[in-house]
Order: structure tokens, then sequence, then C-alpha cells
């Protein structure tokens, strides 16, 4: 290797161009806001941010579209979602950097601004579609918003992404490939089914006897419990486990969710260690875009109050019903609702538990 | 002063009771559960900081309460609560660590638990009643709850202190004695209507120009504008307003609002520095609850998932629910509707203005 | 006033500049490093933030350049200032996400940097400068640096900031200005070092009645004790205080040090809460910057070990080197050290009370 | 399973103890000053805290006495010790509790307090035993705090718990047992030295042709590589080693740290992911205390300024001493001077690769 030429710290980081990007248009009104500068460079950090998060996002698609994923190739999987989490904190922090701003330093420039709106970053849109976010998840008020008020050209690069495939299905086909959902010479799945009856019926023996519960509290709860069995017994029924997917009530595939199950059950197993963190590190991306859109809501109402804007976004509400909306998986994220107590997990056939552990005494010897 | 015996740590903070309160029911059915410690530990904390909570917001109270608040209490009354919402941070930070607790690690002492219920921490109901929330405000499942899970003794402590004036009565009452919703000779809220008008009338301008709205969203925007324009009639008129605050709409007296709007509206005189920042801090205050809440809401889910509680709470639900509510002081949160931009707001007659300025240059004679 | 033009969220922004200014050097030498992009983002993230940290300071010295500061401007300033301390936790959290990258990840392309370096950044050192650290208070390592490694334009630039005034000497001129370090007919430094005198006296009787403490910690404790006394005796006695300032163990003049310390004792007052919050922000400002180079440090550590870089920085013990420098209002976190218990504290005449205070009262009447 | 009791959560959690713990010294001498009880209460919650610590910690020793840790149980460990580091933050952020209490509010109850210190925590002194500070690692000024202060059922207590087996022993035990410091029919480091060579030999080149570094830092540069080199063959060469080891620079045995590097240099493979997360948690485990004395040490100062304690703690200069101090890992933070690149890292047998993955194939079949 040569090294052939030095490197310069401004230009290698281009500032010439990042820090002359910042034209407010108060000025161009010949009242220039000197808050609107903040406005300007923070939605330019978040710009910034979202283009980082697309380049792990994009590799980590990539990486799953191997045929065959390689175990090495997990960990880097993991490390870069990882990582788009550790981003996701600061998003939702710099909102703090925000609300620094008040109504009033505010409306000395947000009339200038129309109809620009934060809900016109490309970036983000191409986030969420990456994630898993096709155009038929979204809310009929997303939908009419790309129409009037993206660009072509945005509108464009938007579709050409939700028309890639996404990780949600990479993740959904990487599962269903594992060997989880049946067993050649081990019926897992009918011993799980013998454990959660059992931890069924042992719930049902603790509400009845709880000297803490009157008589009205006891049949709802009771009530509850049907529920909760109803929820098991559509897991391990395709028939009905499809319809609650017509339903929108899941968007997993019945094999790959059992898969999931596993997983989470046996994550201790070194085969498995990876696998956990990956789903439990989407779920976390999910998590924290909920935790940001929330955190923005509230701002937008403190700093806005339940005024009604100029730009034509009575912004407030709409955020406020979208900030658990978008969410690619929320099916790991309620995934807890089929774990059984540890003591009851079924036992692992020795062939199995060898294929999953690591036999570090081999590795000596 | 004599010091008349010297001081050991571990006996100043009585370490033998503190570090001896952690007995797991796990472990008395003979099978200790190793999180169940982390679980006794994390409530313990937070009660202790419940405790110091209530220690501040008592003294708040306790100021308030002198028929006339010297004004150099009121950044007593303001740190105090600022370091309330310091230790609120805490308390939503915390939830990360009860978050490293996964749901096989709580299946195995949860059933033990029943029918005991974080809802039935009294201090965490007093803060909430020392505040401002009274049982009127709440939500019947919390009324309930009080009735048939609270033990008598703690029942009827939360019935004292909602008996007592609460800080927003307090806060409320010393608004109302403010001087600024009638001046005898300045006209300041007719000023304030006009400058309104003026605001109102220019908005309707940009949006009947915008070249980026459409015919349908334009209508709807000016809709929107009539519905603004309707606020800010009804803040200026008492009959009105009487009807909004008998509809729950705010909890406010008019004069008590208006006093508020001048303080926001003259906040960087010297005189109006200190109450800005304590409602701030009571917004926060709140906010912070909500935060707290919805952090909490999320984490229950993800532990438990859409399963049912054996104790008799369906938690998830009903946590979601209160996220938002409990808010004593929802209106300041709500304030920046009121507000009006900087070039418009109505200039003040000299006299006004020496009562709110500090005169540093006399300082200096 | 009439929007001439409707704006567009990425045209606003300027994202196609923002958006394409990261080119990877490791990409012109054929083997595109992944991490590459995350280090150029960061960075340039980074660079944002000191712009807009110098937007504010430089606002903040703007207004302090009037030669009478009005009081409703100081509220400006804080929050300014305020909003800067905000802006530095981002920047001390962000390095949780340049933690994200490994040693193993950073190899890939730190051979193609040489010899760019993060001490080249200009807008920090203008930062550093604009807050008041003058080419005189730098470490000998440093000045060198900018001599043989700032290009020349940056190397101007800097200089020219050097040379306006700084924060830090429109501060003291300001606390000068302040009619605190002497008043006519009352001997308030008498009074404050009979107080401290007094304080000091019941110190000794203390230690040497402590019961807790052996003989040769007695006499060490004592032997403190003179030298505190020393320390006051400094303060109160301009000759011996200009000799400390000539050894640099303060930056402050005398005069400015002293309003400092009636403000600090009297904050509570109106007149002084806001001049206090300046204080205490400007304070917070050095140590986020001051925590900024620490955790910098540490982190530099843990990705580069021992080893030493090729492109002339063997950064880590250097980095260590200026944690604690570089600080222009140490002297305000030291002031700790003159501050004495409330109910020593002097009692203020009636007429100067009035003047720090805003009578409620008469706002009332 | 039959529940024998219903719970009380008040009961439960020894509510009547823990909040009927906080006798503030201040009333005893009839001046009850209101910050004592934060005071007392944030030391409080820190050793309920410090009791979690050592529960977790305690428990990872339990497992990591076991002749041969299970790999099933390496996840459990981590997540113990994962969550330490947890509360590790929430230690830190609590720091912000403690700063929002003034130099003036301390004054109020300190002179009380004497001579209690915040170094006479048992469970802090126990914490950093299990972890692998022992008494011949401590400062002189603690091993003489320990003797004049600490009670002597305490440093019963302390020295108990350095006698046993520490974290740090087991750790490099385990490390020890692991079979890549030497293979049989592979000479990993021949080829790991020779890539060694290869790396400096490519960066000797750098540094001789970067135009960007005049005579003098070249030649600094080049005495640097120099020492680099001598590190690495120190790394390789057993009695130099020793030498090292001798004279404290490092703590770990040569062949635990050939482990180390070897997992390192391979954690991608599923046999060392969980190893290779577990030494960076321990690593983590002690960059957070030292955080957290940092933060404390800075926290102290700002309070008391300058001046000398009166219990005998000149503190602040002794906390800053101690920041770095008592570092059981800090080996593995030092760790990325013996990484080289991927590209260069030695390639693996096949045999030894097929040990450390998990072949998903053989699952699938």
């Amino acid at each position: 290797m040569k090294i052939q030429h030095p490197v310069y710290y401004g230009d290698y980081l281009q500032l010439p161009k990042i820090l002359n990007a910042q034209a407010t248009e108060s000025a161009k009104y010949g009242s220039a806001a000197h808050d609107e500068t903040l406005f300007i460079i923070i939605h330019q950090t978040y710009e910034l941010w979202f283009k980082q998060i697309l380049h792990e996002l994009d590799s980590v698609r990539e990486i799953m579209q191997k045929p065959f994923v390689p175990s090495t190739d997990l960990s880097v999987i993991n490390a870069r979602i990882e990582r788009v989490t550790t981003i996701q904190q600061i998003l939702i922090d710099q909102i703090q950097v925000m609300e620094t701003m008040t109504t009033l330093d505010f409306m000395e420039f947000r009339d200038f601004l129309v109809p620009a709106s934060g809900f016109q970053s490309l970036q983000f849109r191409l986030v969420e579609a990456t994630l898993g976010i096709k155009a038929h998840h979204r809310m009929e008020v997303e939908k009419q918003f790309f129409t009037s008020r993206l660009n072509s050209d945005d509108r464009k690069k938007l579709e050409e992404t939700e028309n890639k495939i996404s990780i949600f299905e990479l993740l959904e086909a990487w599962l269903e490939r594992m060997p989880f959902s049946h067993f050649e010479d081990f019926d897992f799945w009918g011993e799980y089914s013998e454990a959660v009856d059992k931890m069924l019926k042992q719930d049902r023996d603790i509400i009845s006897k709880n000297p803490g519960l009157d008589e009205k509290m006891k049949s709802m709860e009771l009530k509850n419990l049907d529920l909760t069995q109803e929820t098991f017994n559509t897991l391990l029924d395709s028939n009905r486990y499809e319809e609650w997917k017509g339903q929108g009530k899941v968007r997993l595939s019945q094999k790959a969710m059992l898969s999931a199950v596993f997983i989470y059950l046996y994550r201790d197993y070194p085969a498995l260690q990876m696998p956990f963190r990956i789903l439990n590190s989407l779920v976390e991306v999910d998590e924290k875009f909920t935790t940001w859109r929330y955190r923005h809501a509230i701002m937008v109402q403190r700093i806005l109050g339940t005024k009604i804007g100029t730009g034509g976004s009575s912004g407030h509400e709409y955020l406020k019903s979208t900030t658990e909306r978008n969410r690619a998986f929320i099916d790991f994220f309620n995934l807890a609702t089929f774990l059984i107590p540890k003591n009851m997990t079924p036992k692992l056939p020795d062939v199995l538990k060898d294929q999953l552990d690591i036999v570090y005494d081999s590795l000596r010897s």
C-alpha cells in the first residue's frame, strides 16, 4: 500500500460544503431569526444520521440476501443493527436540543417555511420501507401525503425501495429455513403444547384460590385465561393462524413464528445466542422509533399548543396517531406471549443439544 | 455548636435495616429465583425516591401557603421542583435496569407475588394528590382499584392528602393574586385581542395564497383557523370560559390563566423570570411522569406480552390508558396555544415596565 | 408579509449538498471500508453542532458588548448558553456511536487518513477562543500543532478570533461594573470577613474535639484550616490577590471575583437570579467540554490501545493531559471555596434589599 | 404449587422499615436542614444498588467456580455482568440528583456528619474485592483509611472477601484452560508474529513517505514504532512477559493473555461470541466505575470548592487520584494494542474453524 496524498481534516469532511448549507428563509425576508439556524442544523444532523442508518440497513439486507448466511456473518448483522439503535438514541436525545426553542422563537420564522414539513423527509421513509413497511401497511393519511406533498423524484425513489425485498421479508425467510418448526424424531411442539396446558391449569388454580380476589375479579381473570388459551391454540393450528394473519393480528408466517419461539426458549445455546440477539435488536429498532415519534409529538404540542399550523399539518394529532404504527417487528415484541417457564420447557434430545452447543471440551482435546 | 457524637457511615444510613429488607417470596417456597432480588430492590429504590419527591413537594406546598410568598422564596420553590424533575429522570432511566429481566426470569417468581401490584404504591398516589389530582379527576378503574386493593390504612392516608390543599390550587390562587388580568389605565387585553386578530388575518392570507396547498386542503386549513379564533375568543370571554371549564377543557380559572399568558409573553423581565420558570418546571413534572408511565407500559408489554396477569391486572391496556392522564398542569403545557409573535406583543407602559424590571443602573449609583 | 415561494423540505435543508459529501478514502484505494462512512458522518455532525455553538456564542458576545446590558437581555444570554450545554450533551452522547466501531473495523481505513486529525477542527478551536482561551493559555504542544498542522487559512481565522474580545473578558467587565465590590454606607466585606473568622473558628473547634480523629489527623486537618484561612485572606487583600493572579491561580480580577461571590451568596434575590444562572451555565459549558475530552480520550485508548498512531498523534496521552485544561471559567467552578453558611451571611440593609428585590406587592396595588 | 398467603405491596417491600430509616442529624441538633433528607436517601439508594451488584457478582463467581463452565451458562454470566453495567449507569446518572444540592444547602448540615465519609461504604469495597482488587493492589492512603476508619466488623468482612477467589482470578483460569495459546499442528502464534512484522513494516513505510510530517516528527514516530514492536515481542516471549508482569504492567498471565487476543481476533465465530462479550462487559464494568469516580470527584469539587473538609478528608485530590485506579480488567481494556487488521489475520485450518463454528447446515438436515 502506498499513501498517495496527505489528507486534511476539513477537506476530507468536505466542510466547505457542509458548513455553507444553512441559508435561513427569514434572512431572505429581511428579518433574520436567530433560531432558524438551529432549526436547519438540527434537521441536517437528522438527515446525516438517516443516511448512516440506511448505510447500515442496506448492508444488512445485502448480507441476508445470501442464499446461506454464514454463522460468522450473524455477529456482523447484529453489530450493525445495534449500531442503528445507538444512533436512534441520539435522534431521541436531540429532541432536547429542539426543545430549547420556545414557541415565541419559532413564531419568528415558521410562516416563512410553508408548506415544508418534516414528513417530507424521504430518507426516513426509505428507512421504514427497508425495514419492512410497504405502502399497504401505511395509514390512509400517510399515503395521501406522499401523493400530494412529495415531489415526483422522491416519490419514485420511495417506490423503488418499497419494491425491493425488505429486511422483514429476509428475516422471515431465514427463520423459515431454520429446522425448528418440525423435528423428525422428536415431537417438540406436542410437548410444548402439553407444557402450556399444565401452565394454564396452574394459573387457573392460583386465580381460583386467590384470597385477594373477589368473585367478580375472579370470573374476569378466568375469562382472560380462556383468551390466553385461545392464543396458544392459534399459534399451533395452521388454519386458525392463517385467519389471524389475514386479520392483520400477526405479520410473520406460522413457520417463522415457531422458529422464533424456539429461539426465544433456547437462547442460551451458542447456536441460538446470535439469532436471539438479532431478533431483539430489531425489536429495539422498532421501539426506539416509537419512542422518537412519541417524544417528537409531545415536543410539537409543547411548542405549538393546540393551535393549527399554517402549512397544512394539524400535526400533533397525526403525530400521536402514528406513534405506535409502522412497526415492522411487532410480532417479536409480542413474543413474550408464547413463552413458558424454564422448568416447564421441554427437554431437548441429546443429539439436538449437541448441534446447538459448542462443546468446549472438544476444543480443548 | 458542639458535635456530641461521632457519626459512622453505616449507622447514619441505617444500613442494617435497609440492607436486610429483601426477603424473596420464591425462597419461602423453596425455589429461590435469582432475579426476585432485583425486583425487590428496584421497587425499594423507587419508594425511596417517592419519599424524597414528597419531601420536596410538601415543602413547596408549605412555602406557597404563606399569605404572601416573598420573591426570594420563588427560587427555592423552583429549585425544589427542578430537583423533582431530576429525580424523575432517574425513575425513567431505571426502567432500563428492570428491562434486563427477561420474561423467563420473571416467570420464575411472578406467581408467588399475587395479588400484589405496583398500583398499590401509596406514595405514588400521594405524589399525584399533592400535585393536584383529586379523587374526582381519576378514571373509574383507578377509583375501584383503591377501594378494593388498598388496605384501609393506606386508603385513609390517601384521602387525607386528597383533602389537603394541592400545589395546583395554591398555584392557581397565586396566579389569581397577581395583577395581570386587569390593569387600571392600560387596556392590555384589548390590545392583545387586536394583535390576535392581526395574526390570524395574516395566517389566513398565507393559507389562501399558498401555492403548495390544493383547494381541499385550503378549505380544511381555513376551517382550522376558525377554530383557533374561537379558542382565543373563549379565553377572553368569562362566560364562555366558564362553560369550557365546566366541560373539563381547562382546569385553571380564567383569572389565573390570563396571568399565566401574561407571564409567558413577558418572561424576560426580571420580575417574571422565576414565575415563568416555576410554571415550566411544573409542566416538566407532568411530562416526566407521562414519559415514565409510557416507558413503564412498554416495558410491561415487552416482558408479559399480551398475556394476562394472574393477580388481576390485565395491566398493559390500563397502563397505556393512563399514560396521558393525571396531569395536574396540562393547562400550562397547552399554553403555547395563546401566544402571539414577539413583534405583535403589546408594548407595556413605562410605569409597568419599571415595576417588572430591575434597574441595574440604580444599583450602580 | 407575503410568502413569495413555497419551500420544499429537501431544498430548504440543501440535502443534495449535505448527503453527497461522504467520499471515503478507502474506496479511492479500491477497498471500501464499511465503517469509514460512519467515521465521516459522525465528524460532520460534530462540525454542524460546532457551527451551531459558534452561532450561539457569537450572539452572546454581541449582546454583552452593549455598553449597558438590559436586564431583559440576560435571560436571552442565559437561554443561549444553556442551549450550548444541551448540544454539548449530544456531543458527549455521540461518543457511544463512535464506540460501536471496533479496533478491527477502524484498522481497515485508518492508514488512508494520514495525517488528518481531529485536532485540526478549526471550529472547535474557535469555540475555545470565543469562550476565552487565548494563545498564551494553551499548552506548548497545542501551539506547535497549530503551527505545523493547521493550514494557513485556518491558522489565520483562529488568530482573528483570538484577537477579538472573548466572552470571558466581557463577563469580567460586566462583573466589575456591578456595584458589589464596595458599598458606600455598608461595610459588607468587613462583615463577611468576620463571618469567615467565626466559621473557621467553629471548624477548628469541631476538629479539635472530634473523637473520631487521632492526633496525627487532627494536626493535618488544622494545617489545612490554616491554608483555608490564607485563601480567604488573599481574596480580600488586593496585593496578595494580584500575586495569585500573576501565578495563574485565578484568572478573574479581584473586583469581578468579589461581585461573583456576592451574587453566589444572595442569588435568591430577583436581581441576582439571572446573573447567578449565567455564571452557572458558563461553568457547565466548561464542565461539559471537560467530560467530552475525557470520554473521547477513553474511547481513543479503547480503540487504539497503547499503540501509536501513524499520523503523528500519539494521541491518547495528549488527550488525557488536556482533559482538564482550557477551562475559561474555572474560577466560577471553584467559587464554592468562598461561600459561607446561610445563617452566617451578613444581613443586607433594607435599601439594598429593596434594590435587589421585586416588590410584587407594588405590582399588585 | 399452592399460594399460601396473599402478598401486599407495602409488606412485600418492607416499606415500614425502608421508609423510616431517614433520621437527620441536623434535626437532632435542633435545626433540621431540608437537604439532609436528600443526602441520606441518595446514599441509601446507592447502597441498595451495591447490594444488587454484589448479588450479581457473587452469582457470577459461583458459576465460574464450576470446574467446567457449560456453554449455556456463558450467556447467563454475561447477562448478569451487563446488568451490573446497566445499574452502574444509574449510579452515574444519580450524581445529577446530588448536584441539585448547592454548597450553601450542604453547609447547613455537613458539620453534623463528622467524621462519617462515603469512603466507609463497606459494600463498595466488597464489590472491588469481588472483581479482583486485593489489598496489595490498593494505594497506601486507602489501606490506611481502612485501618483507621472502618470499624472492626467491616474490616473483617472486607478481609474475608479479599481472601476469596475473585472474578479476575476465575476468568484468568478459564482463559488459561482454553486451548488457544498453543495448537498441535498449527503454528498460529508464528503466523501471527509474521503478520505483526508485516503490519509494522507497512506502518514504517507510511510514516517515512508521509509528506505531512516533518523530519522531527518522523523520527519521533519511528521511535514510537520501535516501542510498539517491543510490545508485541514481549507478548510472545514468556521471559520478557514475566518481567512485565513483575513490573505491574500487566496482571494477566501470558497464557490467559494469548487466549484473550485469540478471542478478540476471531470473535465472530459462534464459539467465541459469548467469551468475547464477557470480556467486553467486564471492561465496561471497569470503565463505568472509572466514570463514576471521575464524575463524583468533579461534583465534590463543585460543591466544596478547594476548601478542606472538617472530617478528615481533603477528599477532592484523593478522589481524583483514584479515578483511574482499581481497575481489575485493565488488560482487556488495553487489548487493542495486540490486534492486527482483518486482512492480515492468519487463516484458521478447517478443522479448527469447524470446532469454532455452528454448522447451521447440519441443523437443517
